[in-house]
């Protein structure tokens, strides 16, 4: 647990958060920018490099040159196709490895790429193993809470992230009324709220519920939500966001709960079915 | 067969196409737009009223002066909100009678408005019964075919709508190289085709699944494609379109097969599991 942690990083601000909450722990940190993912300035403040995803030979090398015993797969990646990847010889090897799997889905690929380090010698952990207080707790996070009509949808938007979850297509679903107003696929949080705006329908307002997929692996893609989620939600008319606790990363945990609660949205995190 | 056809009419121009191969068949039609969904001036040339879709009484009664004995209920319909409804006495009593169904989404909900209008009288006939050639028959329909890349995109697209089918979320689905790009709900067709321009990656284009819900009824609501579809599809980079044999309205047939030819786009109808 006192090694070197190692962070390959995709986008967004949590690969720095989690560099920079290892390091105020006192354990050192390397970060492995996956290029064309990473945010190069965020974790330029760190030892790292930076490697193609295609490279895996050069990314276990690095890894392992870095002291890295322990790893964390954590931002966001843009499923690269097959013809972008240009592996190299080690990635070639690994892809014939993974076989199957890379067609077979996120759900397959990641376990597959999780099970390639594992046999690597690296041990992957969950972003919120190691890092207290990353993942929602159950409960009403903040000063609002849903009403009847707001519990009814989301048990239905639940029941549908289940579904599209199962079919490996998406976390998140906007429900108001009982209707499906959207679902998400590789847009996007963000962009299924954007179109949310202009669809909802007059009355009682709607939901956002976000949850993991069911048999989720919890050491990679894990649903996240944040301030600009809260934002979204909010000029989408929303009345608030349901999330699964436990299996939500909320890295601005505060930001975005008082976020919540001066637009008034409720932000509850549920255990679901 | 030979009494007057009631055209109970939504948006778009099915409604009015219906009404002239009905006429062009020499069998009388009325007309009775939805208010804020039908297109008035396409319904204009032929006896027609329009009354608020909550006004359940003068829409029975305006059919039944009309002589009406079969009815086709075609077009889209925006879904009502119960606050919008603003039920007359009829309605509201009809209301009570379709119960939970009116909230049990749009499959519970058009099951029960179709057994109400039987329970009153009438003939409920889905539109490709009473129009020769509307509904899409099997096989490659223009002159291009899938590939194999297609197929496969295909085979994941069927799946995943019929589960989104099963949920009564919607009809369609984008899906490239296996990847699910977007899933239709509330917005529709041509806002899910859309947005996949820009979710698209690079290597074998996409294709759109367009299909039935499993248990569909047939006399309403069936998936429809025509121009704008094909338009889409292609502004959206796709290889083509496979929709459901049978059970997909094709009100424009020739010029939508002839958009296809001319945009290199495959447009397949199947008889999906």
């Amino acid at each position: 647990m006192t090694g070197t942690l190692g962070i390959v990083a995709g986008g967004g601000p949590l690969p720095a958060r989690l560099a920079a909450a290892a390091r105020a722990s006192g354990r050192p940190v390397f970060v492995l920018g996956l290029e064309g993912h990473a945010d190069t300035a965020t974790i330029a403040g760190y030892p790292h490099a930076l490697h193609r995803i295609g490279a895996a030979g050069q990314i276990l090398g690095a890894l392992r040159q870095a002291g890295v015993d322990e790893l964390v797969l954590i931002g966001t990646v843009r499923r690269p196709s097959l013809l972008t990847l240009m592996p190299d010889a080690e990635g070639a090897k690994i892809l014939a490895r993974i076989g199957r799997a890379a067609f077979a889905g996120d759900d397959g690929l990641l376990a597959a790429v999780i099970r390639v380090f594992e046999e690597e010698g690296f041990r992957v952990r969950g972003a919120q193993e190691v890092m207290t207080g990353l993942a929602a707790p159950e409960g009403v996070l903040g000063r609002h809470a849903p009403d009847a009509a707001a519990e009814a949808d989301i048990v239905r938007g639940a029941t549908v992230a289940r579904i599209l979850g199962a079919a490996d297509v998406g976390q998140a679903v906007v429900v108001q009324q009982g209707i499906v107003l959207g679902v998400e696929a590789v847009e996007g949080t963000d962009a299924l709220l954007a179109r949310c705006a202009s669809l909802r329908r007059e009355g009682p307002a709607g939901v956002l519920v976000k949850r993991a997929k069911p048999g989720q692996e919890a050491r990679a893609d894990l649903p996240t939500i944040g301030v600009r989620t809260v934002e979204g939600a909010a000029a989408a008319g929303l009345a608030g966001i349901a999330i699964e606790a436990g299996m939500t990363l909320m890295p601005e945990r505060e930001a975005t709960i008082a976020a919540a609660d001066a637009a008034g949205l409720f932000l509850v995190a549920r255990r679901f079915d």
